[in-house]
């Protein structure tokens, strides 16, 4: 029998990414990405990512399995379903774990936030190694932080720290449900960027068309100029409440770094009383993906420690 | 000779509170208060509460000297001077530590932040016991908040973390420095509510003066709801970030608990993904004094586990 691979899986709101790897660190066997297609729902999503992990198995290490798969997920994954994930419609009431294992029943299997995922494995080998406390943010298709102290990530009461996607945005906002006002992600994400580039450009497909107009559009740059003083303002605040040595950026909006930075360090040094670092993540397009990768080799290694009890509770039963 | 005792001393913007106990948990033996007299200046204020501090000594423990001192204080104590106290003349020149040292060079001396203190007394056995995380909230003469994480309050890089007086309350602020904006705490605050009741009220004395008013004047009235909405803002803001299982709230202004509970229980419930609970801190008044408390027993614990190492040293040296 061929010794067995692990498989992470990134199930985000615009596309799903997965690779398959050596049980112990060390380089990529391979990877690949299919897109959400989040209209089409949570299960079609889900299926699509499935088959395209088996796949990638298949080409990059034939003949052998997954040990163990590290999945990572938009949304708070629960036993029953997915909290906190309107992006993909449906995808809320996937039983995240249990479909995952449907499809390797042999195979040890952990889910976990995206975001939170990521800052783990900037906190453990990536840009917020030795940062206490430290901030990951990630400007993705939607927008969340995740807290990193003695290089742990704050999980928060019910997993849910770091959702400043739902942040409050005004005064006047004060009182109002969720659903009576607008949340922080509307402006300040991916898709709200792309909305807002909609407005000059229609024909726009994503917020990259925006970062790439600025400098010849002054509309692009207006509105560029209110996503990042929004951004800054909730980032500032949240820097003096944390006092973090350093702030790793991640998310595909880090594509468009230099734009973003000048402004937050800017704001940064304005405001916040001792000023922290500013730096890209160390896996800025796919801390997440590299999260589930690292959740999966952790499976290996409980299991591995497990092991030898199980063997010696074996022995001891004739 | 008689067996000691410890001095707990909280040097506030309004006041310096003090009191006296034995080093193993119980009882206060006695307490005192003087006024900060913050115009005056930090010396001034120093001198006042450390006079006041021996007088307790020698009514309450006539004989008896302190084994150890733990001290809470406005700002971020340095080994030469305070950090982010602005509001007592010279307290950031002051090395504290040494003054203190000074004035009972027999004792263990211990200074911390006042809210950091506050919220490790609640955190051990106060109103944030078994919260993970907790909050704590003080709405005193300013402003600040402490995050509790596995039992252990958060310092920050810099000792800063939670000092959200300093945060940004507009857009239109981002990028200014704190000198050309207004900070959170300038209207979020005991001191910020009373500039606001003097508009109204000129001779008022306390922010107390607006909460008794607020039933019978509209504009007291508004200048409440104006005050708790912003407040509300931030905390919801906060409470998204960090998923807190109970905020806490210390400070004079709980005096007015029932008219701050109801619109920030609102807004709380309004807008965070997981609601968190909301409650009056165990020690609303004087959390920061039980937090002085604590550190000065915390050092008669260090000094008796390092005793024995001490003597031990001494036996194996002729």
């Amino acid at each position: 029998m061929l010794p067995p691979v692990v498989l992470g899986i990134d199930f985000g709101g615009t596309k799903t990414a997965m690779a398959v790897a050596e049980p112990t660190p060390g380089p990529r066997l391979g990877a690949a990405t299919v897109p959400t297609h989040a209209a089409e729902g949570g299960r079609a999503s889900l299926g699509r990512g499935l088959r395209a992990a088996r796949a990638l198995l298949d080409r990059v290490a034939p003949g052998r399995e997954p040990i163990a798969v590290g999945v990572s997920t938009i949304g708070i994954p629960r036993d029953s379903g997915v909290d906190l994930a309107p992006n993909i419609p449906g995808w809320a009431d996937l039983a995240l774990a249990k479909e995952i294992q449907a499809a390797f029943p042999a195979s040890e299997v952990r889910v976990e936030t995206d975001v939170k995922a990521a800052a783990r494995v900037e906190a453990v080998e990536g840009a917020l190694q030795e940062a206490d406390p430290g901030l990951y943010l990630n400007l993705g298709t939607g927008l969340a932080v995740a807290i990193v102290t003695k290089g742990e990530v704050i999980a928060g009461r019910n997993g849910a720290a770091g959702e400043i996607g739902y942040n409050l945005r005004r005064l006047a906002d004060v009182g109002l449900a969720a659903g009576h006002r607008s949340i922080l992600e509307d402006q300040v994400s991916g898709i709200g960027l792309l909305a807002r580039a909609k407005e000059i450009h229609p024909d726009a497909t994503g917020a990259k068309d925006l970062f790439a107009a600025a400098s010849l559009d002054p509309r692009a740059a207006d509105i560029l100029r209110e996503f990042t003083d929004e951004l800054a303002f909730h980032l500032v605040n949240l820097a003096i409440a944390v006092d973090p040595a350093r702030i790793a950026v991640g998310g595909g909006m880090v594509r468009s770094w230099p734009v973003l930075y000048a402004p937050l360090r800017r704001a940064l040094d304005a405001a916040v009383p001792f000023p922290p670092e500013l730096v890209q993540a160390a896996f800025p397009f796919d801390a997440p993906l590299a999260g589930a990768l690292t959740l999966a080799r952790a499976a290996v290694r409980e299991a591995a420690l497990a092991a030898p009890a199980e063997s010696s509770t074996t022995s001891t039963t004739p």
